[in-house]
Parts: structure tokens; sequence; C-alpha cells
């Protein structure tokens, strides 16, 4: 296939950037390095807390929604990087063993101040 | 220091969470499990983009000041976990060395419907 271009990403086309799952270890991997609160790596301060278990960081959420987004879309564009993130909501909690599904939709597009270049904004959706 | 309750941050106040000095290895150990884009894991690649060498992923930088938010803060306050993120602007790239700079500022307060909970809105710069 060759790579997209702004132009060959249609608005409101649901993109399929498939599965994940993530295991105990590296939701605390990821959380030991990047987001050591009590419920991220500490099994038994998650039992007592209100989510009842471990439970993955947001930001290790994030990550993964970017890889799996990379390997289904970045990279198989010309992107040139981003300028940011939208609004992001945690609606649930990642548990151990839990496979992630992620979509993107193109939601607005619009030519850049840079020649030959424009912005895409995706809505993203993890599913649990 | 006794640990710190919704009533005890106070809107308008910078917190100070400190440094962070990203190394090139960490940059390349996060952008391969995560952000895999040529510009974040390799240098050949990255020179020729528009940023000129390797810079870091943005969800790198989130977590880098997840991580000193978590030390410098949440760790030492009642948290009980975040809803989401708010918009997030990536305005300057991170380059390997780059040292990091983190403050918030709690600036919107409001009680939960949870009883003896409530929502601390803070507003996180990452400096370099």
């Amino acid at each position: 296939m060759s790579k997209r271009y702004f132009e060959d990403l249609e608005l409101g086309e649901t993109l399929e950037m498939g599965t994940y799952t993530v295991s105990k270890a590296e939701i605390m991997d990821f959380a030991e390095q990047y987001d050591p609160q009590p419920f991220h790596v500490d099994s038994e301060a998650a039992a007592q807390s209100s989510f009842g278990k471990l439970i993955a960081s947001g930001l290790h959420t994030m990550a993964i929604t970017q890889r799996l987004s990379v390997d289904g879309l970045y990279n198989d564009a010309h992107g040139l990087g981003s300028p940011g993130l939208g609004e992001t909501e945690f609606r649930k909690p990642v548990y151990p063993g839990d496979e992630l599904t992620v979509t993107l939709e193109p939601v607005r597009k619009r030519p850049e101040s840079r020649p030959n270049a424009g912005l895409v904004e995706l809505e993203s959706r993890t599913r649990n």
C-alpha cells in the first residue's frame, strides 16, 4: 500500500487500529516509571481503593492507543507530527488482562500555513 | 508533612514539581514501545524531518510530567484518580538531554457527587 496523504483521509470514516492486551506486569512497569500512584503499582492498596483492583495509568492507556495508531495509520501516512491533543476522558478503568480496541475517525481537516501540509483532527476511541 | 486534601489546594497558586532530564536512550525506549514514528526512534530519519533531530514522543513528555506531578503532589494528597485531561498543546519539541520543569496550578475546584470528594482541575506546564 502506498503511504497516505492528507487528501486520502475521509471525514467520518472509521479506521480500525486493532487490539492490544495489557498485562499486569506491563501496567506495573509503566506506572513504576511514570505514574507511581498506589492504585497503579500496589495491588493491596488498589484493592482498598474505589477501583477494587490495580488499574492502568490513564497515560498508559493513551500510550497503548498511540502505539496501535502508529502501527495502524501514522507510519503508513506522511505525518509531520502532532501539535497536541484535544480533551481526553478516562471513562472506565483499564484492568490487567483487558483487551483494548482502538478506532480513529477524521473529524476535521484544514490546510496548514506551511506549504504542502495539512492538519487532520482525529477522534480516537479506546474500547475495552 | 501531612497529606493534602481538596481544601488544601489554593486556586492560582503555583506548585513546583521539580525537574527531569530526559536522555536519548529513554526517548528511544519509550518510543520503540509506544510511539515508533521515525522522528522518535530513528536518528537519521529525524535529521531529515522538520525537527532536525530526534524528539521525544508527546506522550513521553506527558508521562514525565505525570511522574514529576505524582512525586511532587499526587502521592502527597488524598487523590482518588483522574477523570481525564483537558487540551494538551505540544508547543516545542523535546530533544535528548533537555531538562524539563513542571509546574501545576489549581484553576478550578468543585465538589463531586460522591460524598467527601471534590474535583480539582490543575493547569500543568512543562518547560524546557
